[in-house]
């Protein structure tokens, strides 16, 4: 039997692939989600993965029939039809990436009756001479107008500045793209109208290359929010930004340089130009909005914590410096409060199909702030918990960011503790799911009780005094330090989890509902794919509900900003989930802190 | 008898003034014009001036009505009416500097219904409380449309950016300023609305700042433009810009920043903010309007000659660098073409009172371009002259521009030349007016005859080869340089003056009229305010007909931008100029060289 080495990415995966074996069935083995409705058949366009390097057998009659010769010249397979044949590296690309139950957030965004807010028109414009001497602004509306029965009124004056060369050069042929009345871009004809979707997160930042003539995602990539050397945390930047006016330019400066170096990275990736990108979506937390934006933040830190905007917002791109198409704009999904932003709007978007007809549903965000939805009829009700970054892997002893040796996954057996790392790689340390896995399991085996105290195991020692259970001892690591959970990393873990239930329980309180009557819960966001759910079931930090009510659907607020940039039906739609969506603030709930006294107890 | 010291300001002009004199009397004496309808009676408010140093008679009855007690306290008086008690220094307001019939146009400043584009509004808003969440851009929206009825959509980005501690620190009042649908300032209530009107021309920026409420204009100032330094002429400045994008940032950036300066200095001298400007209006021609916007100019440069904007424009004022409110817009009028721009759509705006009714009419605004429009019957046809910088001194052995020394009047009697230099000093040289008055006293005189060629004279030398008439000699400046008038400067004269008269004789022609036929010509601009219309009528330059027909209105341009600024009907009507204006390529015309030929000879 022969083997091969196959590296398996963005996710960063690396394992040994049999030659009988498919690419799906390797992926799988080595934890690697890629999704396959039919079963391995290779009759839906689903597991496509892209080959960078290596040799593979021959394409199937199936595979043939699903790409075009150039997907295939260029490297596309699908998974469950495909054999390496020596070392392989192997691009997921992001929609073939599967969490449990994400297909149906990805579906959507399939499903979405395209009406971008830009559209594209051909235009072939008679050139200037002594006897039509109009100005080239002037013969460029007038033959948009003319030609598509349009009412055109201006050309955005970047685009009017590079107009006459531009005109010239192309033999006076021309594509120009309309966004309502405003001409926001002129190009050769034809050319790709490409659009960008971000989800700006506290964290991380991912962002979306998309043609808007297919609606297709062609490229897809994740960065940190280099924010973060400013504050973990969206309290601790908004307390940097209102300490002078320069620290809230800086920290609007590097974000929006991550954002333009994303988005160049974005474009090398298909070779395609700034320029072509003729509109862009952005999804944040109200912090995150009003930060990149440069909006005043003092008040969003003070009761009652008011954004300065919450309605949706479009701004020239130049406005906040993202360099694309030069009169291109922003769309700013609305935000719903102070501490509910755009990002959490556009995962209700991206559910819509999941809540609507699904009686009582419960939406939920979960990350260093977390925003929690109850959705009754059509009627929204939401809360915010600072649930913290410990599920970031911060003010944990051993934690660390979902990245290579972090371990995601974790059962205590008997006295064993099996894990598995990211990456494969000999353990550094615990990733937030580890973390949640870890607690579950020495709750669930006693080690822990209710209130959180670590009791006695043969894996408990004492540390400076305090109790701490060793899940990778010095010796499993050869002698680095142990990797442990310890007595704090579990009140930490409660006062995360107590804040996510409390807000869930007010949530019901308000309304008046019982946990039971809960018909869906929605878990979204990148954390919120990878746990465990029966381990956040465990601790309590989700209601005890049978698990097929529970669906992690991905990164939903990202796919919420993509629907916003192909449809303005669904930004009319964001807008309406945001109005009709109210806003609790927990610190003045009734019986709050007797609700988040009781929710800290584990299970 | 008694004498003092009077210094009129800004026009420089120093002299003495008798204790039984007064102030418009002496004024009129050393050639500093000021309106004054009533002659003499302290009637109307025309001849106000301002004092800025030195003691004078008690104000009259008469001025003690007019002025209000902090303009007295200001220093306001009437000329007429005031009697100087020691040195002094005079401000002349340049609404009340004159040129001959310059009144008809100052006067249609004052008639002007306003209408301006932006609209004050006075709200309190309710504070945000946690009863009441909303965001503070819509409690400011919501407030504006319910309280006043209106539409408002948004907020610009730049105000939103400061919207928070504003409102709060104003104790949730404020005013509003409204363009349309768009909020583009708050202030605090009550706030002075300002506007800036602006007539950018080649070799001098023209700057006033206006009372949006009162339609009054506050200061007015006048600086050079410092893009002079990279060519003296329209043609120089656009092969400079299409030389590098560098050296086209460069243009439009030392414009700006001139523009930002006399901001500045208009601000600082009525003791307002950059932000109490809400609007701006710019008039200029077309490569200075392309310039300034950083739009193309290539294509101004080469047959056709066709701009790349033509309507009228409205850009944020941070989109051109212009520091003025933040959510500002400038307002640029339409240009007619190439070479025909808004700053003689404005002249037309501001002197349509004139030619409306008038028969045939010739609007001309000379300088180093020189624009010619014919007015028959409300039809317009233009064209473009390149009569050239000699006007502004340049090209001419002792030309200089309008400044302290220059000579502006000069008179050939018998032997003897007689001048007038600006600021009274000793004659350093000749700015336009002095040497279109030499040429045309020489003329006259017999001195240089119909071709242009220099005769015999007692003052005339031959000098290096070339004859050339002693205006100054040696002697009379004390060793220094003769002052004088060569050959070639005939000949710089005679190219200029065949410009503008065969541009004249074109649009005569395509119509099929003849000189005597024109009812009225209307001279502006400032070079056309200060010349002597009998010396321009004798060498050829403007058509023999009774001088009564002849209007200097002085800086129409400037009028017609203020006008803009003060009423969106203006800018329709400009629009409408601009619009039914033809315009006539001169090197297309038929016989345009043999017009040309004839139109150089002098007489």
């Amino acid at each position: 039997m022969k083997f091969y080495h196959v590296d398996f990415e963005p996710v960063g995966r690396r394992g040994k692939c049999r030659h009988d074996e498919s690419l799906l069935d390797c992926a799988r083995r080595l934890g690697v989600g890629i999704i396959s409705l039919c079963g391995g058949l290779g009759k839906f366009h689903c597991c496509k993965v892209q080959i960078l390097k290596g040799s593979l057998s021959e394409p199937t009659s199936n595979e043939l029939e699903s790409f075009s010769p150039q997907e295939l010249k260029d490297g596309y397979r699908l998974a469950c039809q495909t054999y390496v044949t020596s070392d392989c590296k192997v691009r997921i690309p992001l929609e073939s990436l599967t969490t449990p139950q994400r297909i149906q957030v990805e579906g959507l965004e399939v499903s979405v009756n395209r009406k971008p807010s830009i559209s594209p028109y051909h235009i072939q414009v008679s050139s200037s001479s002594l006897s039509d001497l109009r100005a080239d602004e002037e013969r460029i509306i007038e033959t948009l107008n003319h030609q598509y029965k349009l009412h055109c009124r201006s050309i955005d004056i970047d685009v009017l500045r590079n107009i006459s060369p531009l005109l010239r050069s192309w033999n006076w042929e021309a594509q120009v793209s309309l966004r309502g009345n405003e001409v926001i871009a002129i190009s050769p004809w034809p050319t790709h109208q490409l659009g960008l979707a971000i989800d700006l997160g506290t964290t991380k930042i991912a962002g979306y290359l998309l043609d808007l003539s297919s609606g297709q995602t062609l490229a897809a990539e994740g960065i940190m929010n280099p924010q973060i050397s400013y504050g973990e945390d969206i309290v601790s930047r908004i307390t940097y930004a209102i300490d002078s006016s320069a620290k809230a330019v800086k920290l609007q400066e590097v974000v929006v340089e991550a954002l333009n170096q994303l988005v160049n990275n974005l474009c090398s990736r298909v070779h395609a130009k700034l320029e072509e990108i003729v509109e862009a979506v952005i999804v944040g937390n109200t912090a995150m909005h009003h930060l990149l934006l440069r909006l005043p933040v003092h008040q969003l830190a003070f009761s009652p914590f008011v954004p300065a905007v919450r309605r949706a917002l479009d701004v020239k791109a130049r406005d906040i410096g993202l360099c694309i198409a030069p009169g291109a704009y922003v769309h700013l999904l609305p935000n719903i409060a102070g501490f509910v932003g755009a990002d959490h709007v556009a995962m209700l978007l991206a559910t819509e199909g999941i809540w609507k007809d699904g009686g009582l549903v419960i939406a939920i965000d979960i990350g260093t702030n977390t925003e929690v939805s109850l959705i009754d009829n059509g009627e929204i009700s939401s809360v915010s918990c600072a649930s913290g970054p410990a599920f970031e892997g911060a003010h944990i002893k051993d934690g660390m960011r979902a990245a290579n040796g972090a371990i995601e996954r974790l059962q205590l057996i008997n006295d064993q503790v099996k894990y598995e790392t990211i990456g494969g790689v000999p353990p550094v340390g615990l990733c937030g799911s580890g973390i949640l896995d870890a607690i579950a399991q020495l709750y669930l085996a006693g080690v822990i009780n209710r209130d959180g105290r670590i009791g006695n195991h043969a894996r408990v020692r004492i540390h400076e005094g305090q109790p701490e259970f060793v899940l990778v001892s010095e010796e499993e690591r050869s002698g680095s330090a142990a990797i442990t959970i310890t007595q704090k990393d579990v009140r930490e873990i409660q006062l995360a989890q107590g804040a996510i239930r409390s807000g869930i329980n007010v949530l019901l309180q308000e309304r008046s509902y019982s946990e039971e009557e809960i018909k869906k819960v929605i878990i979204a966001g990148a954390f919120g794919s990878y746990i465990n759910v029966i381990s956040a079931v465990s601790i309590g930090m989700l209601p005890l509900l049978p698990l097929d009510r529970f669906q992690q659907v991905g990164n939903a607020a990202g796919v919420g900003a993509k629907l916003g940039l192909l449809s303005e039906d669904k930004r009319v739609k964001a807008q309406a989930i945001a109005r009709r969506t109210s806003y609790i603030e927990l610190a003045t709930a009734p019986h709050f802190q007797e609700i988040f006294a009781q929710a800290i107890y584990l299970g």
